[in-house]
């Protein structure tokens, strides 16, 4: 396979695709070559691939003796990788085309393009169920005869199965089981014209979900800069542009927030150099074909600006914050942004579970993401107490803040208040209980887990929406069940509604100062029970347990068993590094294949020696395995060859076949 | 005075400010320029005006023979206007300065400064209210003093006053009464730098709104572009940017959704010039110096850039839109944004009813602006009936596409459900029956309305966050307390949960399809009402009325009495525009001096040619007239003379003594 993934965030990927021509950067734009007629030189605005269409070449006799003689590098004057169109669209435009699948396979291979397409049929969104099974049947004949025809060509199979999500999977299962290199989602170009983008988001994902991960897609026909950041959070890697030129021919300037039109106005609307360099009302003067050039060089800026903005936040670990600044453009945005929650559980598996970035609250939309999911499962892996005690957020991580605030408090039991506390008893008690804070978007933070990303990495507004204490109401609801007595701060009963949920006596309301410490032992079980699963804690930790901080932070820094490290935390996002001692332990009591990548026997010298594991000698693996998660690097017999990070979610592990699997860390067992 | 509005939107003004050295657009970007080590030529970035410091001059021996000589112009090598600050920046760093006020105002005199400042005390945010109160003090003294000292210069007055809002609109209630030609609001960046965007613009607001609306303000210290679209929404002119080259010095890159550091970068965030011929490695491998002066040029491109989308959008009316995406770029913008809602009634004022662009709503925060508030207060304009029938959403203009949905109803009279309606009833009943369509964010729109800006012309998503349900509850609950019967459809009943508060029995439910049609008469009448006040609509459309409708769209267009054209409705935005008929009627049952614009003799004969108004003509003026109101322009015996449309709304026709205040559309009377 051609493709690797080197960063992961939300579903994205920034990846390289290998090609006979050169390697791409993913996620890529790439822009649309007219074959007969492109002026200008789109290498120059950062395209590291192209895409011009083989139907048009076929078509035209002169460009045909060109291409067939010279190759359609020559023709179109690109050296870098070329992909080519089989004129589908001709075919969905016009209803007919002049040339049999078989043909313009062969005929794509002849002209030496990198990444070929078979000769599908783009089935419109909203037809009858009928036609669209009928039509997509023809798809994968071609497929399958476009794959017998072709010789070394890499080849695109395009998904189509129009608005139907079954399809549309069922297309994606059968084209990911063939020896496919690129997967295009086709005929969506209805959808964003008309803003259809919930639509979109539904035809992506259930396109994305059943492709395999080791191969690059293709958004066929999104060029507007606007929906590029949801599409890679959404799992596509490729675009092509052909709006750069055809939004110019019509005086129209694409924006990662929408389209303008030359004639409204007044300034120019961005910092590239055709926007400072010129006046609107320079441009509308102008001759048109020297205005759709200037114009064109602009959506190129704006385009490809927006493409590395993108790579960097998939780097950064912020992909969602832009996609969700992104989505802001337009309410239809917004509502497809909103619809991303139907697929929280896919997301959630290919989102890595720590970033860079702080996670930073926007509305609502994102009380929908992955990693505020991801938290209410982790927290079924912390064991319960009897008692807890219910704190109001502060300044972050909570426990060095929280002794600030001052509290007024009801003790409630059998859902009903009642007041038998002293005022100094809390803090006596507070060993036995469970003390944990209220804040949006994460809902409940036992006080042990507050310095672990994200819940020590994010920020929301002080003001809180409906949605955020809704939700909230519905998570403590469900949190609180299993106490048998709660003590809860007025403040988090009235700002979360609580006392619609239980019966509250005004009379027995306390107040009285807090001093909450958190155990260091308990908040070490409690990070690696939240980070490796229910009882890993103890797991890790016994023996003569030595804790060690940092002395310029005060924090956590090593676990060791008298003199032997097992983990350690890492202080960027407050989560274990495993030690050797921490991995054996972790293999000891892990039930396999729990957290496990195993490797074949070629592998295991190499593994043992502390290399970095590749794809393609991993034999099975943990399929919950998160990107970024410490795992354990086992041969078949289970024995423990050495332990890394993973760079891949267990999916992907299974699907890649090149590539890094697993940055290692430790070999030597 | 020397400042003018062109456009207006929220609280934000497109406008020229006049100096000796020439005009500046604003909203205005000034660059502070260093007056000794300046290296980077502004004036090639956009920049009109420029800031330096006249304290660094004035203590610097051989700048200050410079400047007192060749003039600062000269000195720093700029022939635009030139604003200069006095030494207060340098008295909140050291606490002390070498120069008093007097002789710092008349050397930015001497060297021939545009707009000089006199000496504040800049106190810092959350201080104690006795030292901010005093320091106050000596700032509205020294203010005194410049004026004394002053002879042509244009002065700069600064707004103190620390973290109390009552001080600072203390402080701008006595500046605004004084002879001064721009407001700084002064001592904010240590609110800027810690993220404290609430704090700020409850500073700024309680500034603003007690200053003169004829004079522009400058948001001092404010170089961000993530905060420019916010402060002018709110009513911010100028902003000074040093943030340019320190954010450059420190190898940082301003964007306007955030900043970024060069070391952490893989890829150039931008489209300017610099971004697009540079990687961030040759960046980082650069001399200092050079890397500073690209840093530094990305900066001001993407600050000029910024301000250039500000003013576009107040022109185009999506200036809401624009702060509303830029304020997603981090919680605490998202906070300050939110705490806009303690301001709705102020911001009605400013933010036009009429706008080119449609309203987008981004997320709760669109629940509060002032469209949405001044649709309710409006709403109180339209007579009640007995009866009403509420309809769910359909695309827009709802009349015609709501006969598409196929629905089923309750009845309820009396807080109960009932069922005695024959299915084909509703529509023989729908004369008598206000029908109203039920819809997020404008909660309740007669179907009269259903064309007005912006009620048809809104966007929201299909999926209702919690804010926007809970809203259009209570004003549901709100709204139908008047009517007698209520038709409600199921949709409408349980997506905003009325089942809450009438008892439902489900076995009343029916369902009958909808033929709506709204009389042509109602909707004019109500339309009348809706724009000019109760009671406008049959006070305007007596006679023998005829209504004219395009006969390209189907819509209203023209409403005659008799062969006498009253007045036409807008296509745009579904308003009316007064012919001559139209104004006479207006004037004659409007109470004085409802709707009108009082001119003085010597403006009377220019009135009535049909000349436009000139702000310095006013002597009075209805001060709820909103910037595009239709307007009557009347003498002091309240003698009709012409009418016309408002560029300015009441309270600034009053504070403007430059500039046109209305747009005269026929005078002749």
């Amino acid at each position: 396979m051609n493709f690797e993934i080197k960063y992961k965030d939300a579903r994205g990927r920034l990846g390289v695709l290998k090609t006979p021509h050169g390697n791409i950067r993913t996620p890529a734009l790439m822009p649309v070559i007219h074959p007969g007629k492109q002026t200008i030189d789109v290498s120059l605005y950062g395209a590291e691939v192209v895409i011009t269409n083989a139907y048009l070449i076929y078509k035209n006799k002169e460009l045909r003796k060109i291409a067939e003689k010279e190759g359609v590098h020559k023709l179109i004057n690109f050296s870098g990788p070329i992909v080519t169109d089989s004129g589908s669209f001709q075919l969905s435009l016009y209803g007919d085309v002049e040339v049999t699948n078989q043909e313009i396979v062969q005929f794509q291979e002849k002209i030496g393009t990198d990444i070929g397409t078979s000769l599908d049929i783009p089935t419109p969104p909203s037809v009858k169920k009928e036609r669209a099974k009928r039509e997509l049947e023809v798809t994968l004949q071609r497929a399958e005869e476009a794959l017998e025809v072709r010789e070394e060509l890499m080849l695109n199979s395009v998904v189509q199965g129009s608005t139907y999500p079954d399809l549309r999977s069922k297309c994606a299962d059968i084209l990911g089981k063939m020896d496919f290199q690129v997967h295009p989602i086709g005929a969506v170009v209805p959808l964003m014209e008309s803003y259809r983008y919930e639509e979109l988001v539904e035809v992506v994902m259930a396109s994305v979900s059943h492709l395999p991960d080791d191969r690059p897609r293709h958004l066929m026909g999104a060029g507007h800069p606007m929906i590029f950041a949801l599409a890679v959070a959404m799992g596509c890697d490729l675009f092509d542009s052909a709006a750069y030129i055809l939004y110019a021919e019509d005086d129209r300037l694409l924006m990662p927030n929408g389209t303008l039109k030359l004639e409204n106005l007044y300034e120019m609307p961005c910092s590239c150099e055709i926007c400072t360099s010129h006046t609107p009302e320079e441009l509308r003067q102008m001759e048109k074909s020297e205005r759709v050039e200037l114009l064109a060089r602009h959506n190129l800026n704006v385009s490809f600006a927006e493409m590395r903005r993108i790579r960097q936040s998939i780097i950064d670990g912020n992909l969602w914050e832009l996609v969700e600044q992104r989505c802001r453009a337009h309410p239809f945005l917004l509502e497809a942004l909103r619809s991303l929650k139907n697929f929280t559980t896919d997301l959630e598996k290919y989102d890595p579970p720590y970033k860079k970035s702080a996670f930073f609250y926007s509305g609502p939309e994102s009380l929908n993401r992955p990693e505020v999911y991801r938290h209410w499962k982790r927290l079924e892996r912390i064991p319960s107490k009897k008692r807890v005690l219910l704190l109001p957020r502060s300044r972050k991580p909570y426990s060095e803040y929280l002794h600030d605030i001052p509290q007024s408090y009801y003790r409630i039991i059998h859902n009903q208040s009642i007041q038998t506390l002293e005022p100094q008893s809390i803090e006596t008690q507070l060993d036995d209980m469970q003390v944990t804070v209220v804040d949006v978007p994460f809902g409940v933070i036992p006080l042990e887990l507050d310095q672990i990303y994200p819940l020590a990495q994010n920020e929301s507004p002080q003001d809180y929406d409906e949605d955020s204490i809704k939700m909230v109401n519905n998570l403590l609801k469900n949190y609180l069940r299993e106490f048998e007595e709660i003590i809860v701060s007025e403040k988090v009963l009235k700002t979360f509604r609580l006392d619609k949920t239980f019966q509250i006596d005004e009379d027995h309301l306390f107040s009285l100062p807090l001093k909450i410490m958190v155990d260091d032992h308990e908040r070490i079980e409690r990070i690696a029970d939240y980070q490796f699963g229910a009882g890993a804690g103890s797991g890790l930790f016994t023996g003569d347990i030595k804790i060690v901080k940092s002395r310029k932070t005060g924090k956590i820094r090593h676990v060791y068993d008298g003199e032997e490290l097992i983990a350690t935390l890492r202080a960027s996002d407050g989560v274990f590094v495993l030690a050797r001692e921490g991995a054996r332990r972790l293999h000891s009591f892990l039930p396999y294949p729990k957290n496990r990548v195993v490797v074949n026997e070629d592998a295991e010298p190499f593994a043992r020696e502390g290399k970095s594991i590749f794809a393609k000698f991993v034999i099975n693996c943990d399929i919950n395995i998160h990107a970024k998660d410490e795992v354990l690097i086992v041969n078949e017999q289970d024995q423990l060859l050495a332990f890394g990070k993973s760079i891949l979610n267990g999916k992907e592990i299974h699907d890649f076949k090149t590539g890094q699997a697993v940055k290692t860390r430790k070999g030597g067992f």
